[in-house]
């Protein structure tokens, strides 16, 4: 019966992992059976700001196969560290569940489509969380492309300048330009035929550890769109996403998301509140539509809209745009 | 002990019934123990749609007796029509119940002062939903204003263009002006000396029932704050509240909320997407923020912010509206 | 023929003088053969600050007569101290010159009157230069009004924050208000039914002088509309003129006009420059457009678009205002 | 004596040429001398447009000479074709006049470098027409930028989609890019180490003529800035020029600018005015600047702004895409 809830495992109580939660929490559809979060005083502070101490089952990692061992459990999020993602994820889709994990699924191309194969194997969903799919702006505008409502397509450029500064992965592995890449990429419904980039160094964080945050990315697609990918590894003024698409018949753009709609008018000038601080605020939508469609594709009320086609994409270009940067050269992955 | 979840109960299922429904049942505060809807046929559909059929204790309104005495009953959310507002209001104060009350508590003054007299009685808490008060943007204009943010003010002009058309209640009753009387007698901080309003009719539906739609209204406040209001009672267009405030250090204004944040460029102009449809999701924001307050009140972590003041002041200028509509006049509630 | 350069006579370098003469010398089509300022002062460094020192004919008043003897003279522009409007309107449009004459004609009805009657008398042009009918963003509202884009009008709101602060003639004079009194009527196409004001004052400088400064109008039109006009005699912020226009089909809004497009995002907020300090730079254009049409109707190419009707329909609102301040009533304006 | 007016002559009368006529005619600093064009029907309809006919000495180019010989010529206006530009420019500068010329002066480095070379050996001034340092947006960015404001400099993007479609020269010419190369340098204030271009082609006219529209290129700059220039060949909303600072302090943009404030409120959406069709619209104010800063310069009241390097960096940076579009390489600049 579809409208029973619908069992969930959670890993990992991090930044991301925080963002589920408290969406699961508060959705009627959703019952949370087991939490895996290893740092022990990290769950208890999470759970108290919440008021759930003692409320929650909470355990650790090596109690993962008694969870995949529950018949209730129908779907488990993953958000662990992404080095660990590809063995969980291997592991639940072995046990028949349906997999929700945070992008990227692995560093590595072999482990991802290693991941989709099991996927296919086991006839189990792999959801891997690409949520600006369900912002309502960015798909509106997607929509708009695929009806035609812009004409031919002429160039898709997404900017990303990311706040708080981590420094947890270099700016050129999967887990920073990912979403960016994949938006082009599904625009174009494509893998690009030349990919190049340009990076400079400007924060001295960042200088310290030989990495680079100021980042420029050209790709050329099959259809004649062109993608322009900006991304600052910090930015000063909040968490900013932008999305902008040109076509023979229009434009379109979404904006950065301010955190109200008061306007000042001061005698030096006219104000307004911050853009959004950080993901969940400015992507909370999209989380919380992203889940409601996971859960309609375990009910089996919907097909899965996020593509093994997606991931591996994103990967290929973003081996390509390392080794662009490698070489100081323009990419071909024309075959 | 704080952190046990408050036991509810909401009686009425209505177009503000079901927002505070699915705000309840979001909650991890909140414990939704009873709903009270005489309309089975509404109740069914409003479960059905939410895959609740049979997971909620749904009765009628002459179960209301018995629901005030069951213990874990903490607070009660009354979202009835507004003629039942005052006696349903004052039984549950009578059994001590937290009492959460759509405006207005009544169409008249005494009827208001006696709910207030009850709860100060029986030393119960009475939360009249003054769901603006809540908005963030509405709230930061405040508080702008009375940190001197503004300088001395100038004048505060509310916006009201409804939609859908409502015929339910006459345009000069408590239920339509309410929200902005309250706004502007609360930048005050006071009743105002005069009042007056101009009204006409443009609207066939409107003038079938002897009723007037455009609504302008000037209120003069002791402390020289002009307040202006206007009123359609159907905006083509979108639900549009807006709020906006002078002062002689500058001037804030918070906007009609838009659905999303794309913008399209065209060779015929420039578009976006509409403001909001209507009050549900205009205010979404402020209906879950007054919610915390309610139980965070109920729990004895904060101070009840909606005051009985703003009740009695809006019931009282919107009584000097009504008379000077009927008499054509400027009316003086100077003492 | 048409294509020769029409020979124009500018009284008063004021403000507002300074504006035209400004608009008249960069157009081609426009001579300007004499100057007439009793402030030799003044004349000296407006002409200095133009680099005109010694090329313009500047005389004082008692040579106006001989002005009005240069057949040369087409057009003459009154841009003196309302007081003197009258006396030189009637003199000019008697020499059966077209004559320019910023807003007021008069203080009095009555003057207005004869003004006209001796433009009618005399076959000659009298163009109140009512310029906001000629901006191009209220005139598209207007114009969309009129081809029923808005469907039935329900409701036109003005806005007039003023500055810098003048204090040159009282708040409820013809001075301040006759521009959004003209746009109400224009938009209604008739002199409303009731009208009422209510004032307040906040600034010392205004108290001083027993003036108010925080003005809002109410006015109740025979099609309907309902006019809601809003002043502040000071505004800190900036010049702030607003029309908001709202009906059955939809509502159109034309906001205070910034000077740049710059926009920035700072940790602190986002900001954006001024809008325009004062009424040179806010209605810069449509003071181009009114001198063009001028121009047009002196060389026959089009009919006079300010109607006597517009200077005595506010010259009578702004009457009403002032009984209605007087008394504290609602003023009917219904025969 | 420096408030005399400025004698001038204006070669060229197409798109641009009309442009400087009007700005030239409306300037009360200026005198208009000589008008060169060789098309008459051309000058004829232009002259007529403005009832101009018979009141401008419009001459043949063979004049040209005649004008160089007229001592009250100071100044002229090169708007002719750009492979006439490179000779005009040296024949005027060598009669000792100062020289505005259109960009670009030459699309050869070569030819810029002898126009600069022969400016320096006749004492003589050359102001390429790099309008946008004139721009009051684009330059209060500058100089926020110069003054610290926007900390260390992370990325300046700009964005060009022009209209109406005009194919008189390849897009890899110095006639597209050359202000947004011009602007990422001005930034920097250097030459690129390296530059790489991507290209497509998406409209059939283009196709047809073997070149592409639809262009990004991206720059890394010495001091770690980085460059990022899109361009469409045709954009069908409307004239379309962005730039988009960032740095360690925050984000400045400059958005396309609107023909009007006027804002619509519909049933199916907000709507407002196209942006400006085209660059005279777009960029009016700057263009008129940029004159009043060439009559300083002629008038010893100003030092030229647009030096010298800012023509011959635009030049090699062009020539650097153009290298890249045909070796399909990253270019590096780096000595």
């Amino acid at each position: 019966m579809t409208s029973a809830k619908v069992g969930l495992a959670l890993l990992g109580l991090g930044r991301i992992g925080q963002v589920h939660l408290d969406i699961i929490l508060s959705s009627q559809r959703a019952n949370l059976l087991w939490v895996v979060e290893e740092n022990t005083a990290l769950a208890e502070s999470v759970m108290k700001g919440r008021d759930l101490l003692g409320k929650l089952r909470i355990v650790s990692n090596d109690k993962f196969d008694n969870i995949l061992l529950d018949p209730l459990v129908q779907g488990v999020y993953i958000c662990t560290p992404t080095d660990t993602h590809t063995a969980l994820v291997r592991k639940a889709l072995a046990a028949g569940k349906a997999v929700f994990c945070e992008k990227p699924l692995s560093e590595e191309l072999a482990d991802i489509k290693a991941c989709y194969d099991d996927a296919e194997k086991y006839g189990a969903k792999l959801f891997c969380a690409f949520n600006r799919h369900f912002d309502h702006g960015i798909r509106s505008m997607y929509e708009k492309v695929r009806s035609g409502g812009l004409g031919k397509l002429y160039m898709v450029k997404t900017t990303f300048h990311d706040t708080p500064l981590w420094m947890g992965a270099p700016t050129f592995s999967q887990t920073f330009l990912i979403h960016d890449v994949d938006l082009l990429c599904w625009f174009a419904d494509a893998l690009p035929d030349t990919v190049v980039v340009q990076a400079t160094t400007n924060i001295k964080e960042v200088a310290d550890k030989s990495d680079v945050d100021t980042v420029g990315v050209l790709m050329r697609f099959p259809c004649g769109m062109l993608g322009i990918l900006d991304f600052c590894k910090y930015s000063p003024y909040g968490y900013d996403v932008r999305l902008e698409v040109s076509g023979s018949k229009g434009m379109e753009v979404t904006d950065a998301k301010p955190i109200s709609y008061v306007k000042s008018y001061a005698p030096n000038g006219r104000f307004a509140e911050d853009i959004h601080a950080s993901f969940p605020e400015r992507f909370n939508q999209s989380y919380t539509s992203e889940q409601e469609h996971f859960l309609d594709v375990i009910q089996g009320k919907a097909e899965l809209e996020v593509k093994r086609i997606f991931s591996e994409r994103a990967a290929i270009v973003i081996d390509a745009i390392k080794e662009s940067y490698r070489t100081g050269q323009v990419i071909s992955l024309k075959k």
